[in-house]
Formats: structure tokens, C-alpha cells, sequence
């Protein structure tokens, strides 16, 4: 079955989960590209009201479990930049690749329990269309500080 | 001349190579999506026996030429996933884009040996249609403490 | 209105800039690989007659605004590897997705900077239609030692 709109935002509902607005159009960038089914979202850094989420490195000041959580906001985010850019989540017929850049202490190799977060919240939100590939690897720095970035790519209908 | 399954094989036998089973579906994610005419394989950690190969930094214990050999491995198991989730080699068009991490000790320059160990197995199996856009970057910790992931994204036939 | 290599030409000039040579096929992979509407570009190293421009760290030696001109030139190469590859800019219907990987000091934060540079030049040179979706990120180590690589996706007209 499809993924439905109506679907999802009752899902999101159900599971606590509110869209974060999605971003302005930046300067040399931006935050979705749509062509020919398939829609690039920008890497996302996890933030709630203008703060990052949990930021420092994984491993050496972050524990893994807020990583996940960390991930998992910035899955939502991506998220709601697809509905943002497509108007409605109908419009989204899978997500298929996600990279989640984790920013860990040297010697650190729970990356995948960090890129859980995202992958979960996907398929949480999405069902069986959530399922995507995935890269996770450990990155020394990412912007601003934050302890994780995830970037997503998703299958668009019509 | 497209890729025939026949063919893969044979060479594959040639080169000395076995397909290692394919990974089953995981929890949170997939080991492969395919949508229309692309397939984007996850990254794939080189295992042998369920043994992360040659596991630790590269330029700091691990030798660029091991480092080479693992990536080589990975590129196999993309092989394997792809074939595993496509049913057979024949459905593959071409290999499109490759990304190796490394994880490499500070001051390591030499990330497109270590990358050629996947880019020329790739080409040893496939012939031209194994050619590749590539990006090799040096990342500080990947999973399992593995020394090298490989993500592959390829082209599919109908 | 579609991109034109006329106007890209008289762009470029205007500018200043000069695509450099479009490197030679490489053994293992290749620069550019074009597949049904896609156009994906191998990484790009800054380079300069054969030296890698501001190799080091940023944060650790280079400057961000040393950094986000090797972008630049980064961003450039990739320009040229599409154009020598297609023959001509007219094939090019726009830039979707590129990534940043920035060779960062422990604690640098200031990556979207540096990326800006990449994507300010895509912009500058191929307006609208240069604008794309980014991930940066801080990597700690790069091919050549090189303080940055950027690897761009196209949609290719036709």
C-alpha cells in the first residue's frame, strides 16, 4: 500500500512525534532537490528550537543512547523537509538511502546503535517504504558542534 | 555486452572468488533497495566468518595493502547483495558510484591505494561495466573497528 | 531556462575562472559516470598544475577561507569533468546533490563555511540551476593530504 499522507501524520501522532518546520531556502544551497524520482535531502543536523541536539563527540562526552536520539530528530527533520517539498507525504514512494555521519571519540564502534535512531524512526513512521540502505561511519567533526548528521534519499511517486 | 550471470560467474571462479552468502534483512534497515533502475547497496564491512577483516587504523597498525585486501572484500559482498537481492548478475546494468571510508591514522595520505583494493575488484568481475565514479575519504572510526566501508550504488537493467 | 554552454562559457569568463583540463580516464574508476538521467562525478581534490591547493587541516594550519577556496577549485574541476564528459554544459539540466568532506582539527565547527565555497561557485556559475542539496561534514584525512574533496551529483538532460 502507498504511504498515505493522512496515514502518516496520524502515525506521527501516535507516536508523540510533531514535524519540526521545515527550513527556509539557505543561500548557495538547498534543503531538498527533486528530479525525476528521486528527492535529495540536505544533511541534517539535529536541532530543537534553534539549539543542537546533544552536541560534542560520541564516546568522549556523548553517550550512544542520546546519539540515537540525536539521529532519530534529525531523521524527523528530513522528514519534514520531503513533505515540505512535496507538499505531501503521498507524493513520497520510499526512502532508499540514508548516510548517518557520527562524530565519535577515537576507537569508537557502536556507530550502527547511533544510526539505529534514524533508521528506527523511519521505519516507525513509514512502515515497510522507511527501509532504505545504509552507510554509517565515525567523521572527527561535523557543523556546529553537532554529534551526528544524517543525510537522506528518498524515491518520489509520479 | 551487457553482464551475463554466466559470465560473472565463471570469472568469479577464475579469479579464485566465492560469493559470500548474502547478509539477511536487518531490523532497521535493508541490504539493498532497488527503485527504477538504480540499486543502492548499505556499506558493506568487510567479514570473514563473521571476523571484521584486518580491523583497526590504517597507518597506525593496519597496512594500507591489508586495508586493500579488506576493501576488496567488501566489494565482493556488494557483489553478493547485489546479486542476492537482483537474482542474478544479469539484471545489473552497471556499477555507478563507489565511496570508500578509511579509517586512517592522522597524517595518512594514501586513501587511493587503499580504495583501488574495492574500484579493481569491481573491474576484475564486472570489465567495464564495473568502472565507477569514486570518492576514498579518511574517516577517524567505523564499525565493528573495522579499517574500511565500502558503499556501491549501481544501475539496473529494465 | 535550460542551461546553455554559450552563456556558461561567457559566465566562466566573466568570472574569470578557466575550466582546467578534464583528467585523463584512471585505471580503476573513472571521473564521471553518466546513466539514464544521472551524472555521478568521482571526488574532487583541489589541484592546481599537479599540487594539491592548501593541503593540511583546517583549523590545524589552513585557513576556513583557504579551505572554501580549494572548494572552490574543487567545485570547478567537477564543472569541467561534467562538461568534458557530456561534451557540452547543454546536457547538463542541473546540480542535485553535492557533498563536502572538509579535513578538520578536533573541534572545528565552521564546516558549513567551507563548504560554502563549493557551493557558492556552482551557484555563481550556473545559477538556479546550480543550487543543490548539501552534506558537510569533518573528516580526518583526505587523498594527497588534501584540506577538502567534493563530490557532485548531476541530472543530465535528454
Amino acid at each position: 500500500m502507498p504511504i498515505a499522507d493522512a496515514d502518516v501524520t496520524a502515525r506521527l501522532t501516535e507516536l508523540g512525534l510533531e514535524l519540526p518546520p521545515p527550513p527556509p531556502a539557505l543561500a548557495a544551497y538547498v534543503p531538498c532537490v527533486v528530479h525525476e524520482g528521486t528527492a535529495w535531502v540536505a544533511g541534517q543536523i539535529p536541532m530543537i528550537d534553534g539549539e543542537v541536539v546533544s552536541p560534542g563527540l560520541v564516546g568522549a562526552g556523548v553517550e550512544p543512547e542520546d546519539a540515537a536520539a540525536a539521529a532519530a530528530r534529525a531523521a524527523l527533520q528530513a522528514l519534514s523537509v520531503l513533505r515540505g517539498t512535496l507538499g505531501s507525504f503521498d507524493a513520497v514512494a520510499r526512502i532508499v538511502q540514508v548516510t548517518v555521519y557520527v562524530a565519535a571519540a577515537d576507537g569508537f564502534t557502536a556507530h550502527p546503535l547511533v544510526a539505529n535512531g534514524a533508521s528506527e524512526l523511519l521505519v516507525d513512521v513509514l512502515g515497510d517504504d522507511g527501509r532504505h540502505a545504509r552507510a554509517a561511519v565515525g567523521v572527527g567533526s561535523l557543523p556546529l558542534g553537532s554529534c551526528v548528521e544524517v543525510a537522506v534519499t528518498a524515491a518520489v511517486r509520479g
